[in-house]
């Protein structure tokens, strides 16, 4: 991908590149092994707190929650390109996303709030953006957040 | 594998493939990257509706989660042979699979729930359907589904 | 990694290899794939019962948890090595770490429980075992256990 395209496009979306939060514990942000990156699981913050914590189904809504999941995939692209070196230029294609969403047994539009990252993805990367994707409802989240994403991305070898 | 011996074991199963349903949203049904095969977590649907909803431990059976569990993994080999182009031909055989059942916190036979799925690859794919798997008990599923499976399987370089 | 060191740091911190344990159903322990070594989801065994079952933020404690996901870790360890030809010789790196945490809808400290693992894996292999992570709470887990660790590992081809 071009670094400067990308950029370009999610600053016409509204946003930018928060700088990668360091990991919450005894682990790294990012491992990349051959030509597969695996991004940690990301918790959205704003201004270094939890953005929307809570369950969906309780009091976080369905658009409370997919905006918590756009954070948090905005989130994964500043790690991918901090582990790639500060650009995206080694990134080939999103490949597989786990929107984990801290919910309700009776909620059941997990798609809904997986869509914030997916279609971020999507408008950042175009089709390099498309990816396989598991929507699933969590009993709670490290927190107390409502979303946790994590990415298994393509990328050049180095 | 070859692909009339998977269709003709699977018939012998009373099992017909179904047509790859569409994703629920923003994504796409499978991901392929160098040799590895990423499907998107597959709800099950029988004529257009969820397959047994609800909770296991709650109004679910485990036999009933099972059954979901075996059709969910159907449709998973549904969407890998039309992302393979409409033949198991390349299909070297199933790597990982993620049984999500959405449970009560009492419930203990997630293992049951899943062998459903497992027992299906293992009878369509004798051994290149033996797998790492993990099952897992949720909070709440898509559309209130009681199963959700995510695949990663092995496949030949296009 | 040199099979004898990692086998002497595990016993300097008090940790034996267990005997790996057979899958709890119709699975099998590891899949190798290139270079990816897929590890399925381990429940923490002492003596053939599972160590500390039950919920987080509820009986079970964030210090049992940890010691709960330490010995899962210590079991994936088993069955890579075991997988591996019964050395440590041809494995790379930890690569990925999945903690499932059995947990109530108000509990927070995932993280924490996933250090069990995550400590125990760098312990034992040093640089290797640093991991990308996700730590997230399940409503329920086979056999009632508190903790599920998944792992992907990168080995050197047979």
């Amino acid at each position: 991908m071009n670094d400067a395209d990308v950029l370009a496009r999610l600053s016409e979306l509204g946003h930018e590149l928060p700088t990668p939060t360091a990991p919450m514990a005894a682990y790294v942000p990012c491992v990349i092994s051959g030509t597969a990156a695996y991004v940690a699981g990301q918790v959205p913050f704003v201004d270094g707190k939890v953005l929307h914590p809570g369950l969906l189904g309780d009091t976080v809504t369905v658009e409370q929650g997919a905006e918590a999941a756009a954070k948090a995939a905005l989130q994964v692209l500043a790690v991918l390109r901090d582990a790639l070196g500060g650009s995206f230029e080694r990134l080939v294609r999103i490949v597989q996303v786990g929107v984990f969403v801290a919910a309700t047994p009776a909620f059941t539009e997990h798609p809904k709030v997986g869509n914030g990252a997916s279609e971020l993805l999507v408008a950042a990367l175009g089709e390099a953006g498309k990816h396989a994707r598991a929507a699933v409802g969590m009993a709670s989240l490290p927190l107390g957040a409502s979303v946790e994403v994590t990415v298994i991305a393509e990328v050049t070898p180095a």
